[in-house]
């Protein structure tokens, strides 16, 4: 008998019931059945080996989807265990799901895993790979699970699982699935790929201590990490990436440079600038000052504290607050540190009656908002527990809409340009109208809105993809993805159109008649981020070399001995004056020491001076890379460097 | 017989014994007799009646000191009440004290004084002061006392104060003592002035509601106050100095401007910078980043919280906890708000190992503390509860002590010039090495130390005084007193030498024979004090006539016809381009009109544009004073108005 499968783009495939769903993947490409993973059948993702017995809606799930990449990742794990199981009897699996990249299994063991460890459970791995071991699927009652996981395996951890029936979504009632590779099986839910050969190339990268549950008070386990891929290639490529994004770690660089420091008695998630990373946080934001007051935004300051009374009035509390500091109370209310800076602004939009001609009114700030993180959670720069946000709220009416978000969308473009990221794309979230309870209920005013949203990204011709169910409560919005040199995809910026404010603040405007308005639209948006994220992602990407009007230290003058010291300084203080990161070395040391020293500091310019330099008024001049400039008049050097800064060369 | 008195200036005078204090002042000089209000009996403040039976030191209270205007205050504050009770029975008198500037009396009375009460109050006192009624001190047991204010005056307030002896001072054991003016009685230590005729000028300012001991969980009472005068002038001058500082109150001109708004649902001494009052914040950051950069400062930015670690290391903890706001608990600890820069600026010094070669090292930030004041005690920009205050930490050798002071009283004065700030003085505020318990014990530091800022305050030609038992706990200090137009004088700014801070956070730094030396002595300034407070000065100084380069909008170029709109516009946008704030006003009104709507603006130069104008290139230029420039060529007025901003002028 024929049955129908209804295939991703519509298309239908009869295909015999009864077949299996890597055969009905052979149907439609040998190509497409060598990479499946595992297939959704009517949205269920099962195993390739279950067999289609009705009509359904038939997807390959392969790995270029982060559902694919789940599964195989889960595999590998599962293979893992196998290999630690056979290696270190006793040692007991508890659970070892995927994560953003690879995946991780807590083991039961008493002491850590070495490092020689991991390579001999890597050699094992690679010999239940070269098995090619079949996995299968089998069901059990939670009775007899719970016999096979106490019995041999005498596993608490595996029958408390099945206690929790946390694994019998897709199988119901009071049955959970096991998957087996030969002899060995595991309690899962699954899918899983069908052997064990599938896993192409595999590598275990670090160890760490981790709790049952999470919970500190539970027993201490042994967690691994790991990642893998169908494609030896791929494992290459990636650890070439990784060990890129090592050099250019933030943390690394920014602790080697000077840029910023964490202190214990400070506390977590609060890093300090240090003068040299602080003269790049204020480079960044004279530059957004610039860039915003051409484009007609003022500039406010607003306290970092606000009353209950206010956060109430946004919906920030009680909804947000397990994000936010813990409540103070002072003589006369309840006061938090501020969560975000839109009810502030608001607060402003309101302090006098606005009219048609004050739209849109663009508000500005280089905004200091306060997140309590888990001290677990926190890292670098790239999460932290204080930061300084390039916000704005631009109020306007809706006819005014494309026009602003426009040039937003422009205004982005052009920091990206002058910053040099180029691998970058938008994510445009809409709305689902199925999920009522998710969106402020105004129908027109979504399909108004993402349809503007849209057609601005088409006409400036950006890259983009869109998001269903993915918009804020408040309305649509776009994040710009940035793919860093290390490969790792961040969100930098967002725009988000909202239409609650003017509700929740009684935003209104005096139209042309003199009537009261409220139909006030605010944009929000940052599209510098916020400093501290920014920066991690400014100083990775130049690894450390940062462009002239960046660089913390921008030329070093150096003396080949001491009677050359007053020349140089001279020209040191006239650099100085002119707004130039000039330094002096008049160490007693040798030239290529002192120039090498410099190249390490990452110093643009290195400017080495005597003898012929005093008489003929030069500068002898190197780049950090050792490019040879030459001698130059300082006079003109001042020129040169005073144009590059202001032309903000890459 | 004769007893021997000695003067403040050291002097001898042999006077009989049992003479009154008024007749030994009247031996010193007629003059001094007449301006005496009391006398220092041995450092203890009597009434000139009291007779003096023995050697004594002795000194005359004037109303030139504050003790001398406490207790012409007080007395006054007597008067109101007699004049009270006479025209009011029923009506309570509590307590009065002098305060700041002035005194006040709270009364038990059901409803609040009018502003008729308070005329008809002032006539009733001039007449007892015409009947210049003789003012006696009478004592009390205790048990009598009671019996006294119980009695016909029925004031269980009164007898209170005696139950709680806050009045025995100076009488001990269980008298205390009550002032007679006629038959008027009152409670009182005294001492007082010797008859009512003394007190030639007074004025009743206003009133406003009280609660019996400030709790508001007592008796609502009715508080008037008032201030006097020995001599009608001062009176006026005084009235005349009130009226200025209310027509340049920072509150009222910060409000009519824009310049910075409060809003209940923030919360109370936690202003918002509006565009304008931002600009000119801004300005001032600029402006002392510059300065700085150039007197070889290193920005910082540091995190607003901190662990509750580090303030238990700077000391803050517990000694200044009351100040602070509430601990915030997180999952790694208690965090508190910061409530001072320096303890971050320490471990930022010693977050490295420093060399003699690092030193003077100059930390500099406009950092953000914040205090946790009673929302009663805040006031305007004055009085707030975050502030951001142009600080610095100079950590230095003690040989680096006197030029390192020298270059910030330099600075402190360069400020001064630049705002024409001229009526200022400096206080030298010495320890006192009879108080061990409150001066860190180095004696050598502070002889040495004290020396060194009363040299280099010589040296600079500075005007100051020096204040014994004034220091802080760590070092001496340098005040900079500022006289407001408005006559209010106020800490500008301070210069604080700090021995403490090397011990407490061993600050130490590597010498010349790499021997870690511990000696490092911390200079704290912060010549601009805060925005905050700042700001309200320049409102204040300027009477919001801001000088061009602080000034929130520079220019409006005036329209006399639409047709002109097109040519205004383009200048608006060529200044606006290079940086001037510019506006454009081609309101459909008459010129005059605009010109005068500009003028109520304190925008600084009006530029109107007509036909004339259009044909010649150029504007036709008026000051807000109304001083009128004339035509002058665009561009020609452009380069005027950027060097008049590059240089500052007043």
């Amino acid at each position: 008998m024929e049955i129908t499968l209804i295939l991703p783009d519509g298309k239908k495939l009869e295909v015999e019931k009864g077949i299996t769903c890597l055969e009905a993947a052979g149907k439609i490409g040998s190509r497409l059945a060598k990479d499946a993973i595992a297939v959704k059948l009517d949205d269920n993702a099962v195993d390739l080996s279950t067999k289609i017995e009705q009509d359904a809606k038939f997807e390959v799930i392969t790995f270029s989807t982060k559902e694919g990449r789940d599964i195989f990742w889960h595999s590998t794990a599962h293979t893992m265990a196998e290999a630690i199981m056979n290696l270190f009897p006793g040692t007991l699996p508890t659970i070892g799901p995927p994560i953003d990249f690879g995946f991780f299994y807590d083991f039961d063991k008493k002491t850590p895993f070495s490092q020689e460890d991991l390579r001999k459970i890597e050699e094992e791995m690679a010999k239940i790979i070269r098995e090619d071991k079949p996995i299968a699927r089998k069901e059990f009652s939670t009775a007899d699970a719970k016999k096979l996981f106490a019995g041999e395996h005498n596993n608490p951890y595996k029958v408390q699982l099945i206690d929790e029936k946390s694994t019998d979504d897709g199988v119901g009632g009071n049955k959970v699935s096991v998957y087996y590779q030969g002899d060995w099986y595991d309690l899962c839910r699954g899918p899983h790929v069908p052997s064990t050969g599938r896993i192409k190339a595999f590598k275990l990268t670090k160890v760490s201590g981790a709790f049952w549950k999470a919970d500190s008070k539970n027993q201490q386990l042994q967690r691994i990490y790991g990642v893998s891929f169908p494609d030896k290639k791929m494992l290459d490529e990636y650890v070439k990436q990784q060990e890129e994004a090592e050099k250019r770690d933030h943390k690394k660089l920014g602790k080697e440079m000077e840029l910023f420091m964490q202190s214990e008695m400070i506390g977590k998630g609060l890093p300090v600038w240090l003068p040299k990373g602080n003269i790049i946080k204020e480079e960044i934001e004279n530059y957004a000052k610039e860039m915003e007051r051409k484009a007609g935004f003022l500039r406010v300051s607003t306290p970092h504290l606000a009353k209950k009374e206010l956060y109430l009035t946004s919906g920030h509390l009680p909804y947000y607050a397990e994000s936010m500091y813990p409540p103070m109370k002072l003589d006369d209310g309840t006061y938090y540190l501020k969560a975000m800076n839109c009810p502030h602004h608001h607060l402003i939009y309101k302090h006098k009656s606005r009219s048609y001609r004050d739209l849109p009114l663009r508000i500005a700030e280089y905004g200091t908002v306060y997140r309590n993180e888990l001290s677990g959670a926190l890292a670098g720069l790239l999460r932290v527990r204080m930061l300084s946000m390039n916000d704005a709220h631009i109020y306007c009416t809706k006819e005014q809409i494309e026009q602003e978000f426009e040039n937003v969308v422009k205004m982005n473009v052009d920091y990206f340009n002058v910053f040099g990221f180029k691998d970058y794309y938008f994510r445009l979230s809409l709305h689902d109208s199925i999920h009522k309870e998710k969106y402020i209920d105004e129908p027109e005013n979504w399909e108004f809105a993402e349809d503007v949203l849209r057609k601005a990204l088409i006409k400036l011709n950006a890259k983009f993809i869109e998001a269903k169910d993915e918009a804020a409560f408040y309305g649509p919005k776009v994040d710009i993805q940035y793919k860093a040199v290390t490969g790792r995809e961040e969100t930098v910026s967002t725009i988000q159109l909202d239409f609650a404010a003017k509700t929740k603040f009684q935003l209104t405007y005096a139209d042309k008649d003199g009537k009261e308005n409220n139909e006030v639209y605010v944009i929000h948006r940052a599209p510098l981020s916020t400093h501290e994220r920014f920066t991690a992602f400014l100083i990775e990407h130049f690894s450390g070399k940062f462009p002239l009007w960046l660089s913390p230290e921008q030329v070093r003058i150096l003396t080949i001995a001491d009677r050359f010291n007053d020349y140089a300084g001279k020209i040191r203080q006239k650099y100085f004056d002119e707004g130039i990161r000039a330094e002096l070395d008049t160490k007693s040391e040798s030239i290529s020491y002192k120039v090498r020293e410099a190249q390490l500091d990452q110093v643009n310019y290195i400017l080495v001076v005597g003898e012929k330099e005093v008489n003929d008024g030069t500068v002898n001049v190197r780049t950090r890379d050792n490019k040879i400039l030459g001698p130059v008049k300082a006079d003109e050097f001042l020129s040169q460097l005073k144009e590059e800064i202001k032309e903000k060369k890459k």
